[in-house]
């Protein structure tokens, strides 16, 4: 059974930070047969070369990465996962669609509903805007059934993931007000990726703390436009990342306004409602708060809460390792789901 | 004239991280003579045994550590420092006051004007309530007349200082509404004192990133008097703590409303008449943001601010390092003025 | 067949670095139920609430800490792992092995096969010397065909392995001499344990580099006495450890004089025949060195090798997860050999 | 007299660390006036505005940054600093020199005296082999009295400075064989310098620990040179640098041969005679060991050593902030020298 189920899949773009840990997790994916990597830079070398921390798996000896070609991936792979730059990814997609794969795309380009707002935030315009209205953004416990049946997933940014799992619940429920919400986020350094650039050294990022890129971030567009489907009404946010000197985490703030009477119970409740049977939610209860380092290397996101009587505002907290949860944890998680797996394969 | 200027000071409980950069600072003083470091662990031990950092100077080969003698040290010391947790440093600050030394505290005791305040956030009595009246409180640049006169300075606590320096001016123009304030703040982990606890060992702080004292941190307590003073009216905000992997450095964003039609003109003329002839302020034009590496060690405190159109908030962004403009620096810069000293002697 | 085969296993002292790192071995591990984890501080709370990391597996909701008692654990595992100070392992591992229980011990207690050097070492004598004659060493790599009989496992310590792995074979061959051999080792602060010291706080470690117990640090107590054994002959090494601000992992340079003439292929055929079909040990070619960032997390060692011709010496590098390899993932790979589990079952 | 004695000086290259830190301490240097920095990237900005942590000096505001020009900065300065890269140095050497101008050059170009020598390590003729017979090797505790009257200083690197302070005495003092010397040293990220390269991001560096260049480092052809002199015969070394993940300091951890029966007094006579009275270098007593937290920030050395009686070896470890006493720290020490200011002129 096992056998029957397995599917053949392949990373285009896989020498960066999310490349490399979905490399990581489709090796050792129980229903998941890993058989082709691309890039450019790196086009010949086996994965042990280019990632000697994985070169104790068998496979990577042989495994050999390939310029991207969507044709020949066509051919090889039942699952195409694109772990390219945003505008470069719809060049893949199409082709592979066309050729009747499943595309797992972790880049910006299929994200957004709008042509129009991708071209506000991105500066050019979209690729190939027909595929947006088929495209699923891949949320696993807010688009499951909507997941299981698409053939392309836009699988979400680590920052929105980090503030829509928290904030969905509420703003379906009608806890909090749609207006006057703030996102106060700190990421770890990976989420720059693997780019040699000097703000991103070492000497640059240790013993430093920056605010980034406010007050407009491009994250902005699919946080607003998936908190606005959950609202049924259009959402505005404050949105301010930090960098932070660690590799991997991000740890949000949310400061949110009671649409009414707001109780602990009631908070709870929704919680729970939503997220008591999704395993890689944690709900923190008690003195517990957030820790990045409590979800490092796990596809888990904790979320805590604090109302706060002095300000009558609902404070609440996530932390998830942006590398999973934010990113290639998250994309296996919808692979799994769409492939008929059991949701956790693959992933702690 | 060097010599005639010079006074003697001393600093009770000079083992912790405050203390330590205390010493730092008042050992490259070019107008004050440090006559006197106590410390119950290290009694008997000179400086240079217990900072080998320091060893380079002179002195530090003979200054030994005492056990703390409010009366032994009255006979000493023109000036006292405090650098001893809160409900302690009182025991001192009486009998060195009534012996008619300058008392110079780091500690939260004589921040508050209010015992019943500082009763709610501390948990027990003040132990020296009539003092309160006599306090000045030690942020420099809102102060100095006060502070040149008084005998006894509450210097201020690190959060404190983030966030009361950057929004001082604006409420004390009117140009952000005084309510619906929020205060989300980075800290080094030095913040936390040199505390055996297993919470702040090096495996537990590096690689994570995570909130603490949600939603009442007793740094409110001289935060919101102070912010109500600037307003002329009482003001309550939302404050929210995180610890972060860096030795030093305090990062905050303020998220502010405008209390009119804001222009970046008037913000920029705000802050330019408060601070821009202030040497510890900096503030940052252009696309600069603040970035913690670039104040620590210094008695600096840089600013930034975005006009948010898209959702009508000004963002405030403040650097420090904790141990020096958030404590020891400034106690420094309090000396500077309340002994006639250059405001920048000693500091960078 | 899984059925059958699963062990029943403990772990008295759950609460340390180590332990934790076995919690989430053998959490995962498909042949072992970990049916009891001890801590005196913890007795009561569920591994969940101790280890938040690890609550999204379904028994760390159920499974409580429990005080230590052997007579308890005796009926309810087959196997016990003992991460414990040194001096206190031999209280359980006695009556344990009385009871007929295996005992995976790793602490140093049982690592010597002289009570002699052990109370030279420890300054205490040693709580259990009879039962130095019945321990076995457990480097798999070297004592498989022991660990596979025996009763009571001694597992090395992290700075031990990471010498001993890549000196033995050496040694074995004859291809360096035994004498003026240099172990210079630089190991993450998770080596010092979860202790309340100010040594291992943040900032006493962050941007820090230093050299500790030099000359005669305990450990090369066992390095010694394993190296003779491999020698034939008594060695007497030089060995220096360094605290480095990490959280896992050790690097080991290795100083060696050749005992012939050497050529690079003879020391590559060495490596080669030892180690070519271990699937932890990492030899690698070409230009690449070890790097503990290559190994976090993993039970793998690297190791790699330059013979230097203008000293005439030769140069050997290894790199391990402390924690893993250096302790707990080992401990497993014990366990794995002795129930005959695939010597990789529930390790990467 | 403090007017009569200040020269005016110049820095080549002052945007990579060495440059940034040269700045820093010329600035606040109390007889040497900063009248020029140059920059091919960041012509025609201020100092503020390249490096915003200074920004607080008044002269950053309108000090700009040049294109490197010899035959303007001959006219502008007395004393020109070149932080260049090897090979580069020379272009602006010679004719500064020429124009009779004093120049202190912090790469290799002039370290050695065989051209020979650094063909064979650094890979092309030496672009002014003339000039190795003038230049000086600035090592000021060494080479004082030559340095006085040089008017071409080769600040030395950081690893030889590392390594050189501690053994020269026991070379000259012929307590130590000059055969069979190790060093291992571990340097702080900064020593790569500010290069926009993946193996220095952030993320390749933290949780990281790892050797490079074995087992032939550039450095050896200084240090073996340096060495030599001190030995008066031959000496070659076995050296081996790692990185680690601080971004200032070097750790270097020496391995001797006594060359006769030593004793604890003598190697502690012949530290005291040679170092007993230098500000700059700190001789441990006592159990302390170097730590590079000691140094950060400073152009202090720190040395301790241990006699090892199992294995008759001498231990000797340093301490260093690579960015002072290993480059502009002794830079500048080598100005006050050579311009007959105090010694520690400017540092501490």
């Amino acid at each position: 059974m096992l056998g029957m189920k397995t599917k053949k899949v392949a990373i285009v773009g896989a020498s960066g930070y999310s490349g490399e840990v979905l490399v990581q997790l489709l090796l050792n994916h129980p229903h998941a047969n890993l058989v082709a990597v691309t890039s450019r830079q790196h086009a010949g070398q086996t994965l042990a070369q280019v990632f000697p921390k994985f070169a104790s798996h068998p496979k990577t000896k042989t495994l050999r990465f390939t310029e991207p070609n969507a044709e020949v991936l066509a051919k090889q792979a039942d699952v195409v996962f694109l772990a390219l730059p945003h505008g470069v990814a719809a060049e893949y997609a199409v082709p592979l669609l066309a050729a009747g794969r499943i595309v797992i795309d972790l880049s910006a380009d299929f994200r957004l509903k709008s042509a129009a707002v991708y071209k506000e935030f991105y500066a050019h315009d979209h690729p190939a805007p027909d595929l947006l209205k088929k495209s699923v953004y891949g949320l696993p416990e807010i688009y499951r059934a909507q997941i299981k049946k698409s053939l392309l997933i836009a699988s979400p940014g680590c920052y929105p993931t980090s503030i829509l799992l928290p904030l969905i619940p509420l703003l379906k429920a009608g806890l909090v007000k749609p207006t006057g919400i703030i996102a106060d986020s700190l990421s770890g350094v990976s989420g720059a990726g693997r780019k040699a650039e000097v703000d991103y050294l070492f000497c640059e990022c240790n013993e430093s703390v920056r605010p980034y890129g406010v007050p407009k971030h491009r994250h902005l567009s699919e946080i607003e436009e998936q908190l606005s489907l959950a609202a049924k009404s259009p959402v505005v946010i404050q949105f301010t990342p930090h960098l932070i000197p660690v590799n991997r985490g991000i740890l949000t703030t949310l400061y949110l306004e009671p649409a009414e009477k707001l109780t602990e119970e009631k908070i709870s409740a929704c919680y729970q409602k939503f997220y008591g049977d999704e395993t890689f939610v944690r709900l923190l209860e008690g003195k517990s708060l957030p820790d990045t380092k409590n979800v490092q290397g796990t596809n888990v996101i904790e979320i805590a809460w604090r109302l706060d009587s002095r300000t009558n505002r609902l404070i609440v907290m996530s932390a998830e390792d942006n590398l999973v949860k934010g990113a290639s944890g998250q994309a296996v998680q919808s692979l799994n789901i769409l492939c008929g797996f059991p949701e956790t394969a693959g992933l702690v």
